[in-house]
């Protein structure tokens, strides 16, 4: 198990200090995708906020059940768990399910390290994007499927070429952005369509 | 004027995509703190999600008046002027005001990349953040303040020591969060003349 980075007396916000330069790992955290341009490989911690203030700018697509705000908190929360049980790429289905359990273990740990009632929350909001089901956590998941397909789309399709990525792989992992955001999905087909055609995806 | 990325065809979406893709600059806007054990700086992408999720954490102390959902917005569009200003270090007081017209350009681009009423809200809040008067701001800015601390005093005193950054600078830059939040005070005073003594702080 990882270290703990050691913490200063904070009084009552020991505990939260000590959460919040423990997750500074998350900068560490590399991803498949690069960022625009293709310098380096973007890290958890920048695509967390990517993702977030994707979440504040399509706000008003993202329908009146949903509460954006919630939505965002589990952008900033969704990856915390790579710092113990490192990033898969959606399209690795074999190693997305061989790393479930240590991300649970991974979670324990890390919002274990806050106070009540942070701990709970956390690890609620966290199981709840996890899952899937509610109208929050089906948005969220829509934006983070969606941040990586449109990175690669102006990016010259930069994770997809390297890692072999075929369309028929695209398409069969986001089903779920058709069936929640049919019109984003519309354009993102058509746009996949024609990145095969130049050879970003086989 | 830096060049936009160039998009695509998103419908009603493009003119929030386009905005999305272009604030991905933020991740390679350099700050002078580097992330923890010292590898490399970290970008202002990374370290406006880790002032999000402080808001999140500390929102128990943040005082009855703080909408936290607010303050967190604040901390993921607080930097995304820097993309065309540059980030300044806190104690480079001559830089900061040199830098004032180039940020509100900065915040005319970058948020009219995206159509109303998220251009607006945006830039609102941005200058609302900037102005520090709010109770939301307040708090927003005392968590700006206190990272770039908190990562020093966890990271053997880096940008002090590599900006020869003087105790006398902290305290003066920092009154806001002395009247602001007293008891994160405390404990930080105290750390900053620990940090001192060790040769962190001149």
């Amino acid at each position: 198990m990882p270290s703990v980075v050691p913490t200063l007396d904070f009084g009552s916000m020991t505990q939260a200090i000590q959460f919040l330069m423990e997750i500074d790992k998350l900068k560490s955290v590399q991803r498949r995708t690069k960022v625009l341009g293709r310098q380096r490989q973007e890290n958890s911690a920048e695509h967390s906020w990517h993702f977030a203030i994707a979440a504040l700018s399509l706000a008003p697509y993202a329908g009146e059940n949903v509460d954006i705000q919630r939505v965002i908190q589990m952008a900033l929360l969704h990856d915390i768990v790579e710092i113990d049980a490192g990033d898969v790429m959606v399209y690795d289905l074999a190693a997305r399910a061989a790393i479930h359990d240590q991300e649970i273990a991974a979670a324990k740990r890390l919002f274990g390290l806050l106070p009540e009632p942070q701990r709970e929350y956390f690890t609620a909001l966290w199981q709840e994007y996890e899952d899937g089901e509610s109208a929050d956590a089906r948005f969220a998941q829509v934006l983070d499927r969606s941040m990586p397909i449109l990175m690669n789309l102006h990016n010259e399709g930069q994770s997809w070429v390297e890692n072999d990525i075929r369309l028929e792989q695209v398409l069969a992992r986001n089903t779920m952005i058709a069936d929640t955001q049919p019109e984003l999905w519309k354009h993102l087909l058509q746009h996949l369509q024609d990145a095969q055609r130049k050879g970003w995806l086989k």
